[in-house]
């Protein structure tokens, strides 16, 4: 018999797959140049020529046997070796390669984590508002997840809260900054105010609370500056970076956990991934993907273009009297709705064929997710039907 | 704190691994070459040419965004639609893109077929010998093992034992043929008796009990002969494949499972492998490698080399009065050891440089596994160094 609680999880649709199946539909109709589909988080921008050109060499050059077999079970050396080396030159850390466990993108970094640092019943923090996929990644490997309500504010951490949330079963703490869905980067200031407090909560628990800090936008940064890392401010944090945006290979599913030397126990936990991936199927990346990447391990795409894309809309946002934080990265931005009910603004906004997403499923309900993924000229093309739509439907 | 589970498993250090890394600590003492390592079941030809072609024709000709891009959920369409149409014309199977998922390798693939079909605390039955990481892959999916001992006379399925284990807890019976480690085929009468014993027991316990076919090695098959594809022969069968010794291509992590059509709830086991996806953190396997594979669907690595090692040892161990069956297929024989003690064999073996695996792990005490997927010249040289072991230390 089939597994009745993944046959329920069928039942539950999301939000952003169903508009962006009526965004592919509606293209159908009049055209898929005429939909301003703002739904999904998908790279638009090509991979840089070192990743092709990098991959093609190995396929024409090296002897496959080697190039296509069997990758230890916790990665490439070399490729290890490589990803520490970039990171200790950018982050100032002391990475070695036995710190590095390659993944399939993030979801395979976040699932390693997670279940390295954290026994069946605990509890792990997250803070709204957050990338829903959170829930499955988290629930699967039977924790517990305690959601911090969002500062509305400036979404940095909402503290008041988060004191009184963290427990003596507290087990890991996850956060994501550059943020999907609100664009916001975390200040030094709020990381230090997190590391501060996570410091002195394990003292006194008796046991380190885990930081699993999640950056697959660390490279989408904007106005010039550098993303805080946070692996600097906290010893026990595991690094989870996926490649998928910054070289634009989402499908290459490409990725790594990176643990802290500082961390507890740091030594054990590479090897520990290992065998998690035994029992889940995950094995390594692919090994010419592995490879390919650390040919263009500081290398990104064109990413210049999201920020020429938030700026236009978030003008525009601003011009129209939107509650609106200016994103420091990513592909996104979060404006609050023009009234209470997200859900029912999103659907409005479908008859200017805006595809935008309600935040409801990533815990800020009233706000809305855009994800500007797409080409200028079409962001451009968009603005006027924004206005239009906020000045028939809102009277702005 | 990390997890204290993962942390006993690795203190359980893998024989194989041992004996392998004993292998090349060896061979930088006396030449790899003058290492007669049979310990790793590791391809040993190079893919074929549509596939190295396939993927850089790819990468030459794609547009990078869409080529790179995030794989659908369930899989790339066309790629699930070319693995159908294959199986479809080789085994007569009535498979649609939508009974296709594919996954890392078959180590996915069994991850995900076995949370399909059972609940935690449900029996899955496997059979000795079998390859000792079946126990993570169902001890994680929260099942209980029963394990039935091995037929030896032929390495069939002992029924005997299984009519007696299989109860109404059974949720799933596990089958690998071609067998690692004893290279033995399950013949048509054996899958005959297994499939109408399932449909018996499954109507005298108001359930389905599925079957999942693990066929790795389903490729590697001697004397002509074509290997019974299990699914032909019952309805709620899963069949798990990889390319990784078909394409020799392991290190890609590129495989599939293939739900029966005919299967209770065929068409919504699919689905249900997406939602585990969600929790494991697998997601799909590397785009580029589903097309790449996809392109390569019908073709093999050149497989002769493996039925050339095989007839050279086979002859070997029979001239020198082993127990030993004829294997059928995989690049694996399992022959009995000359003591009852297949690890204090093994031991021996290596002052002659010869690298063979006890199969007590495997199930199968005072057998001993030999992994030919090596060259054959080295094979040949091996012939004398396996008479003067044989001779020395047991007199034959």
């Amino acid at each position: 018999m089939i597994n009745q609680h993944y046959l329920e999880m069928l039942g539950h649709k999301s939000v952003i797959r169903e508009l962006s199946e009526y965004a592919t539909a509606r293209g159908k109709e009049i055209g898929y140049e005429n939909v301003f589909d703002y739904s999904l988080g998908n790279p638009s921008v090509p991979a840089p020529e070192s990743f092709t050109a990098g991959a093609i060499d190995l396929l024409q050059t090296e002897e496959p046997v080697k190039l296509h077999g069997y990758s230890p079970s916790l990665g490439l050396p070399g490729v290890k070796q490589t990803i520490a080396d970039s990171c200790n030159r950018r982050f100032g850390m002391e990475y070695t390669a036995n710190h590095i466990f390659p993944t399939a993108g993030c979801a395979g970094a976040i699932a390693h984590a997670v279940r390295a640092v954290t026994e069946p019943g605990d509890e792990v923090i997250i803070f709204a508002p957050f990338f829903p996929e959170y829930l499955p990644y988290l629930q699967d490997a039977g924790v517990k997840v305690v959601i911090i309500p969002a500062s509305f504010a400036d979404f940095q951490i909402n503290f008041e809260a988060f004191e009184e949330l963290l427990s003596d079963k507290t087990a890991a703490v996850l956060i994501n900054s550059p943020n999907n869905p609100s664009g916001v980067v975390y200040s030094e200031e709020t990381l230090r105010r997190l590391s501060d407090l996570l410091r002195q909560r394990s003292e006194e628990y008796g046991h380190h609370i885990f930081l699993i800090s999640d950056e697959p936008y660390r490279e989408i940064a904007f106005d010039g500056q550098v993303v805080p890392y946070p692996a600097k401010f906290y010893e026990d944090t595991l690094t989870c970076y996926s490649f998928s945006k910054s070289l634009s290979v989402p499908g290459e599913r490409i990725g790594y956990v990176a643990v802290n030397p500082a961390a507890e126990n740091a030594e054990k936990i590479v090897p520990i991934c290992g065998q998690i991936s035994r029992g889940i199927g995950h094995n390594c990346p692919s090994s010419l993907i592995q490879l390919a990447m650390a040919k263009a391990i500081d290398d990104t795409a064109d990413l210049s273009v999201y920020e020429t894309n938030m700026n236009l809309l978030y003008d525009t946002f601003q011009e129209l009297g939107f509650t609106v934080q200016r994103p420091g990265g990513t592909f996104y931005i979060m404006p609050k709705a023009l009234e209470e009910d997200a859900v029912a603004f999103c659907r409005k906004a479908l008859d200017y064929d805006l595809v935008f997403v309600p935040c409801d499923g990533f815990h800020a309900p009233g706000y809305f997710r855009v994800a500007y993924c797409i080409d200028t000229e079409k962001v451009r093309r968009s603005l006027s039907a924004i206005r239009r739509f906020v000045q028939e439907a809102y009277g702005r």
